[in-house]
């Protein structure tokens, strides 16, 4: 058996979502409104889960402010795990979000040991991507960690809020929530909560607004362990809420990752070695023998390819249709993965067009 | 037996300053360059150690620049004994040390649970003494931990090192150095470490150049604790140079306590105030009966009125007088304490009306 590990940093292993709902006691989504059931997201249940929400919900209802913000941690390559934060991220930002994106250059240094310079680097590819996907910087507040800004009011303010919130934490609740603990990950840790706190602040733009952070659900730690700090800290931060997606699959199984390159799917692969790639490693819910397959048919759940054509089949109907045949075994594991390489390289091919502007673009916002 | 009780935070009981010299590994102050020995501080021993004193001698010597970096914590009344560190900073002042304040409340918040708000009301107060002991507001660079200056490329910096310097501390030399440690107190720490470097980066100036903290010996751990983790940080910091006083003596022995009225006085106390104090309090080197002392003398290391007569009478060869006087039994305790009492208040005399006007130079400085 394969031991499951599960934490901010790293996760292997099978993931039971159902009981990470219970654990970490996050709320189930169940009804959704309208303008939630029309994203691919919430209505293909990748996001799951959340926390106060409904505070959120109000916001978009009523046409009020509300803060998004979304962190990036610049290390290893961007793949398409990564981007369903972005893709949570751009959905609230067209129904009115102000996004704010952290880039943890301070946790990257801390809990990876990568240079700031490195960060950097990376960063701009990442948010390359990110532009690519959508996202319009000018319409965005983009900082690192170790550099808040130009204006000296909101740098201080942040840094203030980092040092002060540390006075309303205890070091066992740290080692609680991460496991091991060093006064790197627990500075970040603190960096991180300001983060997720400082847009209420008055210095960055007067009175405090509701802020949904989207995550993938393996950092729910990070969130609780910053309620928790806020509210003792005083009673005029509005809780933050959050939103949960469960992880894309990595070709074998398991979650996507960055390090791995046989594991993940990076926004910049070539179709050549999309395909290589799928066929030799994505696993397959398909029976061991075709006459098995013909006659038992093949599981969706299981299989890698299908649950990526979740993301880029847009169409519910062909979806629907791709299932079924899969299922009454007409269609073949082979013949899956040959429509998810079709699929995914279309996705790429243009994303990789939006890309060449995107970094003129990146450039230019660095510059 | 008292107990002694001996870190950053609280010192009581009797302080064996041999000890600690071998004990925290500083040297003792020998031979001095005449330029120190100028000095009622140095040539008294009242500073009596130092750390890598050689370096900024050198400066001193070549009439290079160099930094001196000091920093208050704005709890409880300023007092004589806090005057010490005031005096040290003035001394390397006016060798053509750059002086830097870090008024420490962010720390004041996380140790002692003080809001900012007051740590910026006591700062005032502190400041208003700095100012009529001699220091030129406008040549020192005077900032708040939590609000590091109105360019935010110096707050970015000087924020950026306290958390990149978490990476290279451990809990264990916390532990070590500290005793018991808070979270609070832990990224206190680490901010001190980047109130005592951060004007050696490029943002602060340009070339680093060496900086001297005068402080009383019971902040060397907060010394140390800087220079490990800068040491580790990188090779380009020049490890700070630390000059080290005693402790002037409160009324009744120990160290003088902001906290406990009766046993430190105040620069803003009325002569009636100090004559009823010392004459009530002071701890006496007489002996017991009026025969005894006139056969026997006086003790001057154990008379409190004499220990507070080396600082305020300025005149060396009126202090050896005094001091023959009553060891040989001519003086006794009460006209020790009456000639205390008036060296004192002919001091704060003319304290007081510089004051006054010093009051205005910092409402002025912080509007």
């Amino acid at each position: 058996m394969v031991k499951t590990i599960f934490n901010p940093w790293e996760v292997s292993g099978n993931v039971d979502y159902e009981r990470l709902v219970k654990e970490f006691g996050i709320e189930r989504l169940k009804k959704l409104p309208k303008v939630f059931e029309e994203n691919i997201l919430f209505r293909r249940g990748f996001v799951f889960a959340a926390r106060d929400i409904g505070r959120i919900m109000l916001r978009i209802k009523d046409r009020k402010p509300f803060v998004v913000m979304t962190g990036l941690m610049p290390t290893g390559k961007f793949h398409i795990g990564h981007s369903l934060v972005l893709m949570q991220a751009l959905f609230y930002q067209k129904l009115g979000g102000r996004v704010y994106i952290s880039i943890a250059d301070v946790e990257a240094y801390n809990a990876r040991g990568q240079s700031l310079e490195d960060s950097r680097k990376i960063a701009k590819e990442y948010l390359t991507d990110y532009v690519a996907l959508g996202l319009d910087l000018k319409k965005c507040d983009v900082y690192f960690q170790s550099e808040r800004g130009k204006d000296s009011k909101k740098s201080n303010a942040y840094y203030r809020l980092q040092n002060l919130f540390a006075k309303h934490s205890t070091f066992n609740e740290f080692k609680g929530v991460y496991g091991e603990i060093s006064p790197g990950k627990m500075i970040s840790s603190l960096l991180q909560a300001a983060d997720m706190y400082h847009p209420q602040l008055k210095e960055f733009g007067g009175k405090p607004v509701p802020a949904i952070i989207p995550v993938g659900v393996d950092q729910d730690p990070h969130i609780r362990i910053a309620r928790d700090i806020a509210r003792r800290f005083n009673n005029k931060l509005i809780p933050i809420s959050s939103s949960y997606h469960v992880f894309l699959p990595g070709l074998k199984g398991g979650k996507m990752s960055a390090s791995d390159q046989n594991s993940h799917i990076c926004l910049t692969e070539t179709p050549a070695q999309i395909k290589n790639k799928i066929n030799k490693y994505a696993f397959s819910g398909g029976r061991e023998t075709l006459a098995e397959h013909r006659k038992k048919g093949g599981n969706v759940d299981k299989d890698v390819s299908y649950q990526y054509l979740r993301l880029f089949e847009e169409d519910d109907s062909k979806l629907i249709e791709i299932k079924e045949l899969y299922e009454s075994g007409e269609m073949l594991s082979g013949e899956m993965k040959a429509y998810a390489i079709e699929k995914i390289n279309l996705f790429l091919k243009a994303h990789q067009v939006k890309r060449a502007k995107a970094a003129k673009v990146v450039e230019g916002f660095f510059a």
